[in-house]
């Protein structure tokens, strides 16, 4: 635990016996986004639970949040459960609930995950990394004002940033970018799963036209262990995603983060609700 | 309800009261795979548990299926519970368990999902169908035999079929190929979702070589609605899938399904455990 706004996002507390899986937490205010937090950092926090529960087996694998509601700046309980162990994979189902207004407890977050204890074997990375100019050749984005959880985030974009100008001009979906915590942070599981949710809506870029977006579920599969991490260490990670579908309301991501170096870290996809 | 196997396979039982979302079902023998059922069809089991649900909002928009164990041969119980209910969308958790030796249930699967009403909107395709030869160009790929549920499927790879030799000269682990019920059956959200499992494992194509394998998670999104579900009809569906990471006993996999028309129906990842 350090003082890193990071860090102070992701404290939960044990609520009874440790082996229950219940935590308590706050969503942070330097991650707040437009209505409620940057679902990157509730994702995380999903990934602390579990990295703190006593009876995790191995190191995350696979996590899917479903973002049922926006999380208001009030406490919220985290159960989470192993469904099955077995002998060196473990699933996981998590639940996040706040009180409603008649003090109810109301599911805002549904979540599953499967972590395992990995043995070295055949590797190979069939997505590398593209071509681009260093980080320090890349400016850093301009960022939207009093919009918190953007602080928190170095942003550097190659290609497919914020439209300079929203006249659904849009070409494409791709976003390409240098991304790093503000202040730098040695990279872990729970980072790595914020950063999988850094992107901006998609479509947004693909038709340079702001319409209300909120992403509705989020996967991360997770191709990397402690020695990739530390390798990762407060370096900048490359980030790229893109669109698939636009359809009656909902379009997809899928994403990919690399260090560097060129591992291939994480591949994420999301489904995003947006209007119009 | 008709008498094609894959109706029969997505026989459930209510159990109780509807509303408490119990069901009981039996694995199908028609779609049994080396170790338990395909895993294309337990997946769909768990749509077609939604799509009776009598609390169920709109169309499914994203499913996580989490495979805990092998399924046996002897009856499931699976329950679905809509764990919030928003103005137009639903979010879902689902669970599987059969009864082990001892007579105690045991989770073998873990699920949650998304259903939506949706709104027609601005619509984009931005991963077109590859230009391909029409399926009657492209010859069927032999089956494995005595692995029933490869009868049930008809397959024409246009690359990235089974290896014809195992020497390990892979070279890519796309695989491109024509889909379609044996025999042909109208399309239908079912029957979507057991489509994103009918790639073989992406190793065995990527290294020419057969380790052991099998999925843990796979995350199907669903861009179609009546309208497109009607259009494809009992037609060839078009599949294509990657790897992208192979890393310390886990690999991904993202893919596309379109209709022949050039719709792109679904878009699907997995993470497969591999062995060696």
């Amino acid at each position: 635990m350090t003082d890193h706004p990071f860090d102070q996002a992701m404290t939960l507390s044990v609520v009874g016996e440790p082996s229950e899986g219940r935590f308590e937490g706050l969503p942070s205010a330097y991650y707040w986004n437009m209505v409620g937090p940057y679902g990157g950092i509730t994702a995380a926090t999903v990934v602390k639970a579990l990295m703190q529960h006593p009876q995790r087996l191995g190191e995350p694998i696979a996590l899917t949040v479903n973002y049922a509601a926006a999380l208001t700046l009030k406490p919220f309980t985290l159960t989470a459960r192993p469904a099955r162990t077995n002998r060196s994979t473990q699933h996981w189902t998590m639940e996040m609930t706040q009180l409603d207004d008649q003090g109810q407890p109301c599911v805002v977050l549904t979540a599953t995950a499967v972590t395992a204890a990995r043995r070295s074997t055949w590797r190979q990375i069939d997505h590398p990394m593209p071509q681009v100019p260093p980080p320090d050749q890349v400016e850093v984005a301009l960022r939207a004002k009093g919009v918190a959880w953007l602080d928190r985030y170095e942003m550097r974009a190659i290609d497919g940033g914020l439209p300079a100008v929203w006249d659904g001009s849009g070409e494409h979906s791709r976003s390409l970018l240098w991304m790093r915590d503000t202040p730098a942070r040695a990279l872990d599981f729970l980072s790595l799963t914020s950063f999988a949710d850094l992107f901006i809506p998609r479509v947004w870029v693909r038709r340079a036209t702001r319409v209300p977006v909120g992403t509705v579920s989020m996967t991360v599969y997770f191709h990397a262990g402690p020695a990739e991490l530390l390798a990762a260490g407060t370096d900048h990670l490359l980030g790229q995603a893109q669109a698939q579908a636009f359809h009656d309301g909902f379009f997809d991501q899928h994403g990919q983060i690399w260090s560097r170096d060129g591992h291939l870290l994480v591949t994420t996809h999301q489904i995003v609700y947006y209007k119009e």
